[in-house]
Parts: structure tokens; C-alpha cells; sequence
């Protein structure tokens, strides 16, 4: 049983998601709380600039609560996820560092819910983030290299999300009620450039497990989001859970397909940590505030492989966690 | 406050270390649960050989506990914590990956004895560990290099350490309490062969506010551990905590200075995740099993640097994470 039922339902009661430019001109650009157009947002490097998108991310949802936290939990894609610690340099408040490549903003909030929810903590900030110039350079080749994008590949969203989760019941009716923590599974794909064939597998076990524990099915809930799995990964999840006997149907849909326009070149959709985490921290908790969403599904898949695993061979683990947020009584 | 108090007092009902060939001929050698002198571990590559001691580690613990667990918390040093990922594709069960670098062994056993204690799962597993070779070209220089190591470096331990927790009261009459998560901390010190001065002062912050929220002394433990400060960063804290107030006195010890002996030329003594791993997982929780320890406090500290950051010119941001382990009631 890897389902964990939240008994005091943490609320939602903060968010905040600052984006790049490309993000900012694509379907979800007025959803984000801040658009930063310049991708060094002021720092001589983008790895300068990934960490100032952490702060302002962290800083907004804070300012967005009212409400000083008890503590932080995020996670980057940079090696020894930098730009989450290098943020929390800056925020001064005590510190989780989690990984989970692109599923880390389900995973934080799964971790920060959990805390919250044992009385550890009153107050808790869930974040992650990702930007196109670092993971490029992080996980691919830099920049400057020039290299062809296979059509394969996805675009790794600039910006950063935070979602400010409280055991203050009265503030707010969304709460995070229960969640799926992912297992890591390896189908053999070894193209880096298809990360969504990678994770789909460890989003079809998510899934599963998931309806499964809870009793539900998707048509439960109003709408369900992958992070990132993009137009290939999308279809082979889907797939998948039709052989594990569930149809994901018309209320499933995948941030990294919602975050750009087809206009926009970035073949298969974005990705990145930020991908999932600015669209939560946006569009999706902006659709319950207005009364438009009572219950979701957000569950957000990452790829754990690193380069020396890629250059040794190896192929590509996948992870999905899932989180369950929705409408509840005060 | 962040330090968090566990209601339920989640028991430790097994550990398991593992531990490579110069650990074996130092003063811990005859408390590690297991010894594999072959520095690849039978694999084909350094990071093969990281992933084998975390699968020994994390089965061992298992085996020791005779319970099937829920989930495992883990996390080491190399780029996107592969050898955490790469070994729990092995291990096949859900996983929550932390990152606190040398600080993850009581990082993820703070996370692990949370869920434990939230009644979110009911049997966990928390794992750190590390490999000489792997971190050598991770942080500083491939081992081919040749390069000379200055005075102030230390040493990576190879192995890694597991404890598996639980809600059974009636398995075990060793705890875990209570606990402080570390802030991060940057005093401006850019020298990569000087961790101990980076992560001093985020030890003091740790221990001083530890101290203060749990209304304790350090003359109130039988023994106080940090995790690899090392000889400059073991005098840096007691300096720092003599000047708000604290004196460690007799009975604080580093497990970076007990792993080794004089003689084995390790310059200020053992770091690495690994070094509190296995340390923990052996020395500290046989002591236990013995009756010669009641109550402890064991801090973990790390260094939150990567290759990247270092090449632009920023300083080391340290954090530590403290945990209390003790005899209480069935």
C-alpha cells in the first residue's frame, strides 16, 4: 500500500508560478502569477537565473498565504539540485531537499502534506522548478553546441512553482486529501531524447496502484494531469492503463501539451520540473478558485537517469507520483 | 520551531552497513554489518559498484528487520542521486529521493520517522551512502588525474548504511525522538578541499537551535555525533557553539575522525555520505543493542556545492540535519 490517506486533509492556501517568455506566450501565459521575460532575469548565469526563479516562486507563495512557514521542501534538476539549496541560501528557513527529476513538485507536495498532516510542521512550502538553458547543458549538450533537436525531444520549461500548504483549516476549502508515492521502473528505453517513453511505464504503475488503493476511477474527478509525458508519452500511458483495464478518456491532460501552442516548436511539448509545477501553480488551482475544478488528479512523472548513467550505457528509470487535490468541507 | 517531535516514537527494528576495504582496516572495521574489499563490487564501473552497496544496504536492513517495509527514503551524492534511483530499481518498492549531500542519513531518517510517525506508512527504510572514486570525479578530479590532495581534504568512505523503521512498539526499545532540519548556511568559504569550514557553521546553527527548542544540554546525551566535519570542522563547531553558549565537552565525537585511523593518511579524516551511514548503522546502533548508549544525538552535515557552482565562483552553503535516538518503554 504506497496510497497515503491525509487524515487532517492539509489545505491549499498559497500559490504562486513565475514563467520564462516562451511560456508567456503560450495558452497558459495568463495564467502565470509573474512572467520574467529576460532569461538571465537580471544574473550573469541561467543557473543564476533558475535559482532567482526558485526565490521569487517560494517568496510569492508565502506572500500569497499571509503566512510565515515552518519549512520548505524542493528540488531542481541541476546536479545536487543547487538551485533549490542556493534559493533556500537566500529564504533562511529550514530545508528538504527532495529529487525526483520531473515529478519532484508531486513529490514535494506529497512530502510537505505529510509533514503537515503529522502536526510536524503548522506550515509548509512545496516548490520545484526547471529552466531550458540548464537542462539543456545539464543533461544534453550546451547551447552553444548548436546541436539538432530530434522530434523526439521536449522543451524544458523555464519557471518555477510553490504551493503554501497549511494545517489551518479555516483559510481555505482545497486541500490535498491523499496521494501515491511512485516506484521506479525501467522499461530499457535508452534514447535521452524520448524521456516520455521512458516514464510512461512508471506513470501506467502510478496510476493503477493509485485507482486501485482509492477505490476511484478517472472519471472520478474532474480532470487528470500528467507533468510532462508529452504527445509520445501521452499516448503510450494511455495505452498501457487501457491494458490494465482504465480509460483516462477526455479529462486527461498533460501539461507539457498544454503549456505550449502547436505554433511554438517545441515538438513533443515542455518538460522539466517547472513544467508541472507552474501549471499547478496556475492555471490548475486558479480553475478551483473559481469553482470550475472539485477534484483532480495531479500526478507528475520524472526520469531519473543522470549523463555519466547515459554515457555508461544504462538505460532510463522512471518515477510518477501522484497527488489527489480537491474541494472539502472548513 | 523546527524541531519536530515524534508522538509516536517510531522504533528502529533494523540496520545494516556495508563498508569498503580501507573501512575495514580502520578502527571501525570489526562494526560494519558487511565488508566487500573489491572497490568495484564486482560491476563494470565505480557507479555500479555506489548502486550494489545500496541494494546491500537496503536488503540487509530488511533482512534484519524481518518486515517487509513500505517505502524507502534514500539519497546520495552523485548528480540526480542516480545511485539511490538506479538501486531502488532493484529494490522495486515506492521511494521518496532526498538530497541533503553528507547530510542524508539524517535527512532521510527525519523524513522516514515523519511518515512513520504520521501513520502515513508503517515500516520504512532510510539509506545513504557514498564511493571514493565516484566522488573524486563528481566534485573534484577523476582518480586518473593524479591530483594531490591539500591538507585540509578528506576522504570519501565507500559504503552505505540502512535503518529500517517501524510502528511496532513491541520489536524494539530503540527510537527515534525527535529531530531539528538544518537551514542552510553560507559563511563565504570557497575552498572545495575545506568542507569542514563550510559546513561548521550550519552545524552550530542546527545543534544551538536543537539545543533550545528540545530544552536539552550536551552533557544530557551519552555521546553527540556530527557525520564527517572532519579535524578543522570539529574545532570550528565547538568554537561556534562556545560562543552561543554551548560546550560539546567529552562526549561529542565525528564520525569522519573515528572511521580512520592516524595511520591511514586521510588528511582531517572521512566524509562522504557514506561516513555517518555506516557509522550509524554499525558503531552507534550496536552501542545501543549493547545497553552502553541510552540517548544520542546524531547530526549529519553537508555541503550543498556542485562542480557547476564552484566553476562560477560561488561559495559553499552547508546545512545539518539532527536527529535523537533513544532507549524508551515497549
Amino acid at each position: 500500500m504506497s496510497t497515503i490517506f491525509f487524515k487532517q486533509k492539509p489545505r491549499i492556501v498559497g500559490w504562486y508560478s513565475v514563467a520564462g517568455k516562451k511560456e508567456s506566450e503560450g495558452p497558459l501565459g495568463q495564467t502565470f502569477s509573474r512572467v520574467v521575460r529576460d532569461e538571465y532575469f537580471g544574473e550573469k548565469t541561467h543557473e543564476g537565473a533558475e535559482r532567482k526563479f526558485f526565490v521569487t516562486a517560494i517568496q510569492g507563495a508565502i506572500q500569497s498565504a499571509e503566512i510565515q512557514p515552518d519549512i520548505v521542501f524542493a528540488g531542481d534538476l541541476l546536479n545536487q539540485i543547487v538551485s533549490s539549496s542556493f534559493a533556500m541560501r537566500e529564504i533562511g528557513l529550514p530545508y528538504v531537499g527532495v529529487y525526483g527529476a520531473c515529478s519532484t513538485m508531486a513529490l514535494s507536495l506529497l512530502v510537505a502534506a505529510t509533514f503537515v498532516d503529522s502536526g510536524a510542521v503548522h506550515h509548509a512550502v512545496a516548490a520545484a522548478g526547471s529552466h531550458f538553458a540548464t537542462a539543456e547543458r545539464q543533461y544534453r549538450t550546451p547551447l552553444e553546441f548548436g546541436n539538432q533537436r530530434p522530434p523526439s525531444s521536449q522543451w524544458t520549461v523555464t519557471g518555477a512553482g510553490a504551493t503554501f500548504l497549511s494545517d489551518d483549516k479555516q483559510k481555505s476549502h482545497i486541500a490535498v486529501t491523499c496521494g501515491t508515492i511512485g516506484r521506479v521502473v525501467d522499461f530499457g528505453v535508452k534514447d535521452v531524447n524520448n524521456m516520455g517513453a521512458a516514464m510512461a511505464p512508471a506513470a501506467a504503475d502510478t496510476l493503477a496502484r493509485h485507482f486501485e488503493n482509492t477505490k476511484t476511477k478517472p472519471s472520478d474527478y474532474d480532470a487528470i494531469f500528467s507533468g510532462d509525458l508529452g504527445r509520445i508519452g501521452e499516448e503510450a500511458l494511455r495505452d498501457l492503463l487501457k491494458d490494465k483495464g482504465y480509460d483516462l478518456g477526455e479529462n486527461y491532460y498533460d501539461c507539457g501539451k498544454l503549456i505550449y501552442s502547436a505554433k511554438q516548436k517545441v515538438d513533443m511539448g515542455g518538460s522539466g520540473c517547472g513544467c508541472s509545477a507552474v501549471t499547478l501553480n496556475g492555471f490548475i488551482l486558479d480553475k478551483f478558485k473559481k469553482g470550475e475544478y472539485h477534484k483532480i488528479l495531479f500526478m507528475a512523472t520524472g526520469a531519473l537517469l543522470s549523463p555519466t548513467t547515459t554515457f555508461q550505457g544504462e538505460s532510463t528509470p522512471g518515477i510518477a507520483n501522484a497527488v489527489v487535490i480537491e474541494e472539502v468541507e472548513a
